[in-house]
């Protein structure tokens, strides 16, 4: 790629930052929009869980992409807090899924052997053994999943530093910039149009999940993306209560670093309201509390909710829009975006940058993947019609 | 009371802040101290109900006392907006206290007819009755109490207006002034030491309940008042849901102004602790959406805890300390103080301008109130002593 | 119009929610969509300045709807504290204009004159004149022009108050609901499209001054509006220091309720970044401390911007889109929307409910105002065209 | 020190979370009392810079002190990471004394010989060199002294981390938790008394340097420490605009991670007020933008003030006062408490735990260092005096 040329990235949350900080690295000349400001939606509203294994339970394409992913963290987190200073809270301290009653023991087990013949660690906990692990756990409990590698990060810290960082490298951040339109050429797209004038490009991403349909109504493409509201609290305590993450049913309980910890999530499909509301706290403060009662002695912080963007099949939409030439979609990571951000952001660069060969160098698989994620796939379309 | 002494008000909390604006009404030059900022405790955290008939289930001079309190709302909150703009959100729409079991509704009703007999209105209510006046209230419910004399104020901006209005009239307001101890002269307390210096004066008034021990335990004199930590939430609602203040078994919803709902308040004695614990937030949360269903759709807004000063018989100490001459006690409202703030404002800046005489004028009846608030009566002490 | 039609208002700045509270006291259905958050651009940040005089300098249309906008202010804050028990914080303590040097003071003793000869309040006063009614402004003012009638709102507040009103009186208030077109059948506005679903209706007022152009160019209709950032902080003093608004030069201080002082606002034209900046601020701050010298003692309490919309000619668009029939234009109320919301309000719900009589019926003059104000005069095209 | 024995530290600002982290991992069963929360007070609001030569000019005991334990932060930085997951975010970019008279640049290079004389790194850089290390400072410039071992850590992160760390090594940490007095018997003090009881201790270190003579002066020790507020401000900038930290004549602009800038600080004596005043922000502003001037351009963030506890000789107190067995003092650290906060913690726990000699294992050098802190030493007690 020519140095004089730029790609224009639409939409600041974890997966436009990542793929402008690949571009960035790779040398590639980027400027940033983002409406409102950086990780101002769900990127900054995630608990930051990367459940490579905890949020995937069956072989595909989305169980790989999802631990690539999570393998390129580590040399990420040390990366942006060289450039950056900024530290994004990696941990990898493991996640124990617990069970209230034997029908849940019985799924958590049937889960684990799955892991453990796709070669990953999971082990079954007795009561017992889940109460040494963890003592703050509900002595109820049936036993539990152990998943010693899953891992979370800081969700708003890895957007910023992302942001940071391509800006160090030379990227152009824009907040407060509105992509009203794109540009385009004998069907080509060739930038965008902005509230404060033009911006032409070589290449154009869309990252801006729930935002999409509007600039891609004038073009005639539908790319399906539907929110999923999730709630979510954060507590805080002197003395540790937990080491790894819990969780059970729906909710998550994920300590922090400094005492804090993050209780989610919520989802109610079908509204782009970003309230969180009274009852949905309270059945999720319950459930926390009897997880961990003595999580009752906790200081409360606050609560929020984030959108996470759906799609039909569950799958993102990762490449090149068929009907819209020089249109990278890079949208609709549901309540995996953090998690899935570091593939997707080497995905996207190299591809943008060096094509299906450098893809495949940066990203082994990558050319499955590519195809699984393709935005015209029928699967998508298909659960449309229906 | 000549122009060139002042008196010095120790304590920013609602009580303080009436008595220095009572005080400056009457051309006293007062400055008020306080050590942190104005109403940053238990007033600035209170929801303001002014529960001259909900709080008080028996006659004396609480009654009276609370009674007379709320009797002065209206004129004081004229003033206040005409001296300073601030609107201190008095209303007066009444309140339900709800009924869920038999037993509740019969107390209740005794409750109700020992306000008719005192003169006051109160009016049981059927179940059809209640959620005629409420349609949000819970359909299960046995009937309620209807008070609807019971009224509501912003107690932040009560606090706020009554320091801005004291500072109008030539008060002097001082936040982060530490009061470190008593200045004395032949067993008569002339001024107080802080950590920038000295400040005398003809009379002190000690009106910071909860840290009154540090201050007069170097002169050997006890009070005792105990906090009781009371936690709250804050709720808002686009469409109005509820017209009255609905009470039931400790548990308070509160109608503010613009769609905003403040919902209290636990009673957690003997902490000093003010953090707002994940366990009281969801009983409390549970109470209030069993109480009105609809409240599971309101948005979170916030919680928050704050001390109330307790007092072993219940009642504030009002009046000079005995064995300080020179130093008079206004605190131990426990949780009314908001309510009580302007009838303990008036009886102690009359009585400080003017002596008993005065007091009587501004406030009939006040030489009994003094007598039963006296610091050094018997029941306090008695209730110590077991 | 029928009991059984709806309008459709989008925009929750104070424009749209003025338009739609008087909607509903008409009996209207409506529906209030507004992207994010009620009063959550401008008309959160303004300093609430009700400018009638300040802001004009010459008759014409602009002049007798500034003033007759202003006079609808004090039944309109009566209303909404009784159906809302919000307090808008009106005050009427009139303004300063101050001059530093002889040639401002020639212009504004012209501009003093202008205001006399129309029949308004206007007084020159000389420095000593100056010192006498406000002390706290500097000894090296050449004088000032004092407008006595000049007040100001609490901004929010104002926004706040017509929401819950108009909510209470049965409209629709909905956040977080992005327009993302308009629906149109033969040529004729007949809903809008939400990204939640389509919303039809017998009408539709378009009043977010700065997304107008998305909304309206997939119609081939151009209402040139630009964004003027204006940056503000805010002080708190305890003892008055202002009783008066003070102006000169770009610099407003607005003594707001309880010691709080709003210190406005820059003017940057053509961004439409939402930042404070360091710059600005540090010379908005210097402006106001030679003006105020006391001021370099007050609090520091917070910055922010907002932007304000702009038009050619720098009068607001008011009246259906010839090209559209069945949308109403009000927006591009530059830095008088508050002071204008009333009149605009009056004047859009009259024409929408009963036609030009209704409006000359509740503003006199209406027909001439809404000739001015018409989106397709020529004056604001013929700007554009330069 | 026998495992069943306390120590209680009084202050939980960055000395007193040093010394109860020092003494956890000495295996010391530690009571931490915090009178509000942990770094509330001048911990939480510095800007966190190691000035280990930029704040000392000449040899003594006061330098040695601040290189040795500006040497032990890289050890700590990761040992806090490791045991409680937070980053103090310790970064050694140098720092630039900037000289914008001939005046000053002698003065600067005076120093730079100084500290090259003592085998610290200085370098006096010319206009030219100047711009070409930091391209955003003023060309006016004359010059400036790089100090390339300069750091910084987040003020605020530091204390929790350090606070968090001792919890986690058994600490006990309570908030909100006054001390009213110290519990003394036979001349010897022997726990704190607290206003929710007594808690007795082998030990007790006194580390609240601005509230210790409330709690030193029923023993009649005297130990003078005066407060000097300093305000500061941040900023918040998109492209990188610093790499090190600029200081001129009071100010410094030190750039954090992720984008954000921190400038400070004001020196004003004498008062305990803490609220940052727009007099001082504005000159504050002004000498940050003729520094750097498109620091113009940067996003204001917000304002704060704290206070700084100076002594008379500016040198803090540490070790056993002398006329109260067992009271150790460990205060008035002035503006250099974060970069003395670790040497202070190893120094006092090693003494408590081990004595001198366990002192001067851990800190060679640590017997003069005593002598030098000495709470009775002359010269603070003559610097009072006069």
């Amino acid at each position: 790629m020519n140095r004089d040329t730029d790609i224009v990235v639409i939409g600041g949350g974890v997966i436009g930052c990542s793929i402008a900080y690949q571009l960035a690295k790779r040398g590639v000349r980027v400027t940033l929009l983002e409406k409102d400001r950086i990780a101002g939606q769900a990127s900054g509203a995630a608990a930051g869980m990367l459940g490579a294994q905890s949020e995937m339970h069956e072989a595909g394409p989305m169980f790989d992409f999802a631990r690539r992913s999570r393998d390129l963290f580590p040399d990420l987190a040390e990366e942006l807090k060289e450039l950056t200073g900024l530290d994004i809270g990696l941990t990898h301290r493991g996640m124990l899924k617990a069970a209230w009653t034997d029908a849940e023991a019985a799924a958590l087990r049937a889960d684990g052997r799955f892991h453990q013949e796709a070669g990953g660690r999971a082990e079954w906990l007795s009561p017992c053994e889940t109460g040494w692990l963890e003592p703050g756990l509900s002595k109820e409990l049936r036993g539990a999943l152990h998943l010693p590698d899953e891992g979370h990060v800081l969700a708003p810290e890895l957007s910023a530093a992302l942001a940071a960082g391509a800006a160090r490298l030379g990227a152009r951040i824009m907040e407060h910039a509105d992509v009203t339109g794109l540009l385009t050429e004998s069907g080509r797209v060739i930038g965008v149009q902005t509230r404060e004038g033009k911006i032409r490009s070589a290449g154009t991403v869309l990252a801006s999940s729930l935002w999409s349909a509007q600039i891609l109504a004038p073009l005639g493409v539908e790319l399906p993306v539907y929110p999923v509201k999730g709630e979510c609290f954060s507590l805080t305590v002197r003395q540790p209560l937990l080491a790894r993450t819990i969780a059970s049913d729906g909710c998550y309980i994920v300590p922090k670093p400094g005492g804090r910890i993050i209780v989610g999530a919520t989802a109610q499909p079908g509204s782009f309201d970003r309230s969180p509301r009274l009852g949905s706290l309270l059945s999720l403060a319950a459930q926390a509390q009897r997880l961990v009662p003595a999580l009752a002695e906790a200081e409360w912080e606050r609560a929020w909710a984030g959108l996470r963007p759906q799609t039909p099949d569950g799958m993102p939409y990762i490449g090149e829009i068929t009907a819209c030439k020089g249109l990278f979609a890079a949208l609709g990571h549901y309540r995996n975006g953090i998690l899935l951000s570091q593939a997707t952001g080497v995905l996207a660069a190299s591809v943008l940058t060096g094509g299906a060969a450098a893809a495949e160098a940066a990203l082994p698989g990558a050319g499955e993947l590519l195809e699984a994620f393709r935005p015209d796939r029928k699967a998508a379309a298909a659960a449309v019609r229906q």
